[in-house]
């Protein structure tokens, strides 16, 4: 494939999926690693993070003060060797990529055997809300005020709470509604807009280079997590039908399907 | 026994449990019949019941008039024999007796193997109470503002609600508040004193004749029921363990158990 074509091919990927609305470039990054640095030590080298961020249209000193920003919150760390640098996450950098992963690449999610529910006391409203975002920083699904579904067996700590733990029997219409509001809705319909769009665009670049299916896998990995990390992670059912999040979902497991993993050594020599 | 003593037994047990605050003449009657009535077309004359309702202090006319709003409401039927009349209950009337009397007879209410949660999507507070009093009446434990808590499985008629179905893993302590309301927790400590004091006076009473047994039920049965049937009908773990209402249980259950009830032809004759 001659530098030419791949450079039009990329160009047009990023004139699709790159720049939206509230892109950070660490945020970017923190895409970057969570697709190529699989393994707890993997480390990527200054060199190719530059080169990969540039080829989606990112200048080498915006992706420095991010690099910086990351490893001041310790997300990241480096090591020098000679002249070259290499990155790789930290523990926590890397715990965190791996929750996310499981959610970000998860073909199909399909509903755990057991669900639990808590039933919080009456409370005055202000210390209601501050209680249900914490359980839905947790994963909860913050069903009505104070009343929260989870995954799984109901663990020995909630004495608090009235506990039920067993199987869901009825998901109301109401309650799909609530698992997809508008703004994230929107949101899907345009990735659904941008992926087929891209779609296209790739039948006529039948074949790229790694570096180049490195770069365009994590533009699709960045639009698609942007958006599913807003939302709960629930199965199919608690949602309409109809809802473009699943949509989305197809259409980006089928990219990423397309556009094999490179091997990060192969990236890196 | 002479009747002098059988008089001041019923005299002084009366005392002790007649005459209540809210007693209501065509109550006592529904629960003379709960007692005595326990088959579909068991009757009971109109003498006897004068009678019983007397020796609990009930005036004969109080008990006729009584008995005409009853058979007015369809809840008793009578029928004249010559000179002599017999009421009945109606078949609403039964079936009604027989849903408080698994209640009321209960030794010991044991937990469902199965519970289910309905939670109620988001609604206006007036809209909200309305649908929460309809399955308070149904025998659901309103948990908190839209959310009922209910025995058994889940039928399928509740698509409008989430609903989990399974095993209570905790009850936490402000629930067991809730269900034990500071008024009727009143009226179990000022029941568990009377029968305190009614179980001495029959200490010096050992024996008693059949319709002064029959009286004494309906003042004990009386006294329980109205306390009973205006909360929830709950296995002991939804209360607090020095809730008199548990206490009030075990003192009903242990005079019942003491004044055996008088089979009714037996009283009729």
């Amino acid at each position: 494939m001659d530098t030419n074509q791949t450079h039009s091919l990329l160009n047009a990927a990023t004139d699709i999926l790159g720049k939206k609305d509230g892109f950070r470039v660490w945020s970017v990054i923190v895409t970057l690693f969570g697709d190529l640095a699989r393994n707890k030590d993997d480390q990527i080298s200054g060199a190719l993070l530059t080169h990969l961020m540039e080829s989606m249209g990112i200048r080498p000193q915006a992706t420095r003060v991010a690099l910086h920003r990351l490893r001041k919150d310790e997300w990241i760390s480096s090591q020098k060797f000679g002249r070259t640098v290499r990155y790789s996450l930290t523990e926590t950098g890397f715990a965190q990529s791996l929750e996310a992963r499981s959610r970000i690449y998860n073909v199909k999610p399909t509903a755990p055997e057991n669900w639990h529910i808590l039933i919080a006391q009456p409370m005055p409203q202000a210390r209601r809300i501050a209680l249900d975002q914490s359980y839905i920083s947790k994963g909860y699904l913050n069903v009505s005020p104070g009343v929260l579904l989870g995954k799984g067996k109901l663990s020995e700590n909630y004495s608090d709470f009235l506990g039920l733990e067993g199987d869901l029997k009825t998901i109301p219409n109401w309650l799909k509604s609530s698992c997809a509001p508008a703004d994230i809705t929107q949101g899907y319909d345009a990735l659904c807009d941008d992926l087929a769009q891209f779609t296209k665009l790739l039948e006529s670049h039948p074949t790229s280079s790694p570096h180049e299916t490195a770069a365009l896998r994590i533009l699709i990995i960045h639009n698609w997590r942007r958006l599913l990390l807003r939302h709960a992670d629930l199965p199919a059912e608690f949602y309409p039908d109809d809802w473009p999040g699943l949509m989305s979902r197809r259409l980006v497991m089928g990219l990423l399907d397309r556009l094999k993993r490179p091997p990060l050594p192969e990236l890196q020599s």
